[in-house]
């Protein structure tokens, strides 16, 4: 990898194997099969110190891990190796795929065309185009007439280890979780197992998940598990309505930024910080040898845009794109191992028009790449016309299809419009073209909407994809905050997740003003993490709620340490908390030292709790009986309750 | 003012009179009556440069403006005076009140008690406690048996210069927007008119807004102005469901830190972003001093929570507060100006056991405090019992009431249980109760709730509380992310805001760690006018979509400068913009130098037009007919479309 490219400012950021989560273990949960090994980071926290001085243990809370190896301390990782091929046994005793020599990588695949040749040399020299060097295999495809797709592997009944692994990963602590609600009320909201029931919308979110749900979901076309073969290193992941919401990162370097290194870490840096996938929207130069540096130091299935790169190798002119351009760019990276393409194929010729009188026309580049080579040469797409021909490739390597929507709304004006539900229903007959092929398949939505229109989005998505996962960017709900559109979608996000979106796509600040960075690549991971995680409660999937459970019950009871270690981003909330209250005595203290000698929240809980127990009393008359006798003890002991010395405007709200 | 005080880090902001918002003019409308001259600021965009070279202007897009005299640069300010009253004359001119004394001002109204003396004298000598120099004029209240609300003279059918001020305020540009929408045909998404019909369930927002409207939904409860007869400075404005959504901002100081100066500055910063009210929750030392210096400089509506400095009047020991210190407090506030108070008096006795099984018992700080006094004195609490007494201070005065929730939920688990709608029953008796004395009334809410429980609280809020309008703190719709509130919560904001909450408590980064600093105050301000005003769009308010319509319409052509000018914070837009593409040139050039030798996104746009409009035969036929020949000139002339040089991964998505 390039060692002279100077940092750029995004480095200013640590790299991802510096920051450590704090009070954290990396754990495996085994399955059956082997190799099946789930991780998961669990976080541990303090005891609970009760009013008599007795001591509570508090259970540790299991996250879901997206960082892969990179996030095991245990585990050295090089990234000139990169990570250990995970899935390649499974792969291959499934006897369905060969080795091959595969097609040779050409400059122009990097974007050095003719005319680029000493260029291209150049970067060599400089080193700031250096091919992967830790890969000693070749690219494995189906055996002639197979299809290695999840997809036919479910429709067949099997459960394959990537099934057993996803049913473990979903399932968190959920299996203890629930053996421990059941001998808690229903209403006993001071329990850690309490849960709100939460309203799916029509979504079939089970008690637990199995590898036969997993499956079952999978063969309907209602879930997808992106896991090209020639990415064994990715650990496997489900994308579907009725599995916990996911989130996908966009990275990319661009013809005037970044470089091969920056491009791996924001990679590791947005899975730290729990992308699920990671979409590698690279335009610039050495678009195949980012990939790849990518692709092999992944956790986390990744997405693309194939266009872009046919695009680089006919010089950026749209209208000179071919099928033959188009097709040998997907089955390079294909064998490179990319898990999902986004494929812009419902933008059709008679759709175009349609356009005409938006406010921001065609405003995805994929669609706007295929709306001027269908202007150009008057024809139907070809990647409509061919859909079956990439359908055929996408079973030979297990790529999922994301269905792109080229033609989706570009400001709030422009929402739910014909153009884009025209281009809806075509993705809706693709998609069971798709499954005629058992090619995995999910759909990409919008893009900017108002909040009264999102629902409808969802609504129509569902009836005309018959159920396959829904994968929206955002949406925005308002045009009028550059600069602050990762909050302006994420509230679009958290809804049409709530609705039944499968997978988030980010939006970071930089949205529409430039290529975000590292710090905009975290601020937009964890705005969507909010976004997906709101929805997961709404949505009521059991377990969801523990988390929040036991941050609230450690900030009531002031321990700020579990408080800042359960938080999506420790680090930023000890800082805030550290801005005012430096001191480590502040975050040390039990709740004694910490709220004066009026105070002990915890201890007046009790009391009114024991009240509560005691008087099972007709309401009135309990209060009539005890309320008396409370009240003196009451003052007798200090007579203070909740408000503490808190930093004001902090935890006591007015 | 307090000039010896040591710059905080806070201070690192720059001072909001050293921002001025880009290309804006601050300009004036003028109503029938005297004085009645309503704030905006219009933002002049450039011209669009069509395809043959002709220029077309684009109209100047009007924003509402909550700066006051502070944002307008032809009127010089100076805290020490203090703002312009201009409400003054319309108070008098009623007839209603009479100038009294007024209270003294005692050592224990800043936090010194007898053992404080020496503090005092020392605070005062070395300029910390400055009581505000300006003002020079005697309290007013209603004369005997009169009463001065706002709703007193809506319900008698008078129509107050408040009135009408609001009703030019709240229309905008409407009136002549609206008018130009009926050129326009609804479909033509590309004209800057366009706008959805929005789904306000069951909100009554009329197309335009009219003095008499105003006074209507005053009448009948459905909308407050905030507006003490002592607070001459502050605009008129409204809060109300069939109106714009509002934002409050939470300030003040506390026992640790902060100065007057600060808080003063808070005040300023936040309204200049666009808070709509302010509310002081100092609960340090110069409480009142600090209010008078805020007061007399606010251009917008000033709330509290009268029991926070009640509770300091008696050395911060709840169970020794009475109806008498209360009710002083209360006075001392009204004689100041305070615009409205959070009054928490649904808390009652019998509902305290409610809290018994809660994950995070009672989170609010006044809610605690009156909890802890009624199991001292196990009686009703005297804010519940006094009630009718406290009406016939807040009539005196015109001080609305905010109904405060005590009992909201402070965490996920907690949301929508028995102790928070037992609380919300008693609010509405109250509401009924406030209104029989003229008194204008508004509910607070919640707080932590998933997002599919927020309807429920905004349904029962309506029928419980008569239309009265609810004002919500968030709420926030997971816990998981202490750091990241801002985000949690304006997600919640936003949905309930669309649902029918009339004004949003703000929710900076720091909550529930520490004291917002100013750059907090900015984040939160933010966060909610996006909330807002996507609950605008929405709800379909008329001509709230302008204002995106006009910066979508900027974007898709590249004008950059009105693309940052139209943004919610133009500064971080051009910001962001400028960290790759630093270059005057990248801003200022038209689309031409800036889109390269194949690339005119406006004039393909214009052919898509064009072709769209000529072909006016049936659908396919103009396809057939018209896309071949457009296909060879399409060729001739450079074949792009819409893709350009952006940044990438910027406006063109993939």
């Amino acid at each position: 990898m390039s060692t002279t490219k100077e940092p750029t400012e995004q480095m200013e950021q640590p790299r991802s194997d510096e920051v450590q989560l704090p009070n954290s273990e990396r754990i495996y949960v085994e399955g059956a099969s082997a190799g099946v090994r789930v991780p998961f980071r669990e976080v541990a926290l303090n005891a609970t110190r009760h009013p008599d001085g007795t001591l509570e243990e508090n259970p540790c809370v299991r996250v879901y891990d997206t960082s892969g190896a990179w996030g095991d301390p245990a585990v050295t990782c090089d990234e000139r190796e990169g990570l250990a091929p995970l899935r390649r046994d499974w792969i291959i005793e499934r006897g369905d795929v060969e080795e091959y020599a595969g097609r040779e990588v050409k400059p122009e695949d990097d974007g050095y065309l003719t005319a680029g040749a000493v260029e291209y040399a150049q970067q060599k020299t400089k080193g700031r185009l250096e091919y992967f060097p830790g890969l000693r295999r070749a690219p494995l495809r189906a055996r002639a007439g197979a299809r290695v797709t999840q997809m036919h592997y479910a429709r067949r009944g099997m459960v394959t280890p990537e099934m057993e692994f996803i049913a473990l990963r979903e399932n968190m602590g959920r299996e203890a979780a629930l053996h421990a609600m059941a001998s808690h009320t229903r209403d006993d909201r001071s329990s850690l197992y309490h849960e709100h029931r939460g309203d799916s919308l029509g979504a079939a979110i089970p008690e637990f998940v199995t590898p036969e749900f997993v499956r079952d979901e999978v063969a309907r076309g209602r879930a997808i598990i992106p896991a090209n073969v020639n990415h064994p290193e990715a650990e496997p992941m489900i994308i579907g309505r009725n599995f916990l919401v996911k989130i996908n990162a966009n990275i990319g370097n661009s013809a005037v930024a970044s470089s091969i290194e920056e491009e791996v870490e924001k990679m590791r840096w947005s899975t730290k910080w729990g992308a699920d996938t990671v979409m590698d929207l690279s335009t610039g130069k050495n678009i195949h040898a980012t990939r790849e540096w990518i692709l092999r130091n992944s956790p986390v299935p990744i997405g693309t845009v194939p266009i872009y790169q046919a695009l680089e190798k006919v010089g950026g002119k749209a209208e000179e794109l071919t099928w033959e351009i188009y097709r040998d760019t997907l089955i390079e990276q294909a064998e490179q191992g990319v898990d999902y393409f986004t494929i812009h194929a419902g933008v059709r010729l008679p759709y175009i028009p349609l356009t005409a009188k938006r406010t921001t026309g065609i405003v995805s580049r994929g669609g706007s790449i295929m709306a001027k080579w269908c202007l150009a040469h008057h024809e139907e797409s070809f990647l409509y016309t061919r859909f079956r021909d990439i359908c055929e490739i996408m079973s030979a390597y297990d790529v999922s299809f994301s269905l792109g929507d080229g033609l989706r709304p570009g400001s709030i004006a422009d929402a739910n419009d014909e153009a884009q539900f025209a281009e809806l229903d075509t993705l809706g007959e693709l998609t069971k073209i798709a499954w005629e092929h058992d090619c995995q398949t999910m759909i990409e939505g919008p893009g900017h909407v108002p909040l009264h229109l999102i629902k409808e989005n969802m609504d129509r998505q569902l009836e005309t994809c018959g159920e396959a996962p829904f994968y929206t960017l955002g949406p925005l709900t308002t045009d009028i905050a550059p600069g602050y559109d990762h909050i302006t979608s994420a509230i679009g996000a958290a809804m049409i997740g709530w609705y039944g979106t499968a997978m988030l796509c980010y939006v970071t600040p930089k949205e529409h003003l430039g290529l975000p960075d590292k710090k905009d690549v975290k601020e937009g991971v964890i705005a969507y993490k909010i976004a997906a995680h709101a929805a997961d409660l709404a949505k009521g999937h059991p377990g969801a709620q523990l988390r929040d459970n036991a941050l609230s019950k450690a900030r009531f009871e002031f321990r700020w340490e579990d408080q800042f270690n359960l938080s999506l981003d420790p680090e930023v909330a000890r800082e805030y908390h550290d801005e005012t209250l430096p001191q480590e005595g502040a975050k040390l203290a039990h709740f004694c030292s910490m709220c004066g000698p009026h105070f002990c929240s915890m201890k007046i809980t009790q009391e009114v709790r024991d009240f509560a127990a005691k008087k099972e009393l007709e309401e009135s008359a309990a209060l009539e009986a005890g309320m008396r006798e409370k009240a003196a003890e009451f003052v007798a002991t200090g007579a203070e309750i909740y408000q503490g010395t808190l930093p004001e405007g902090a935890t006591r709200e007015h």
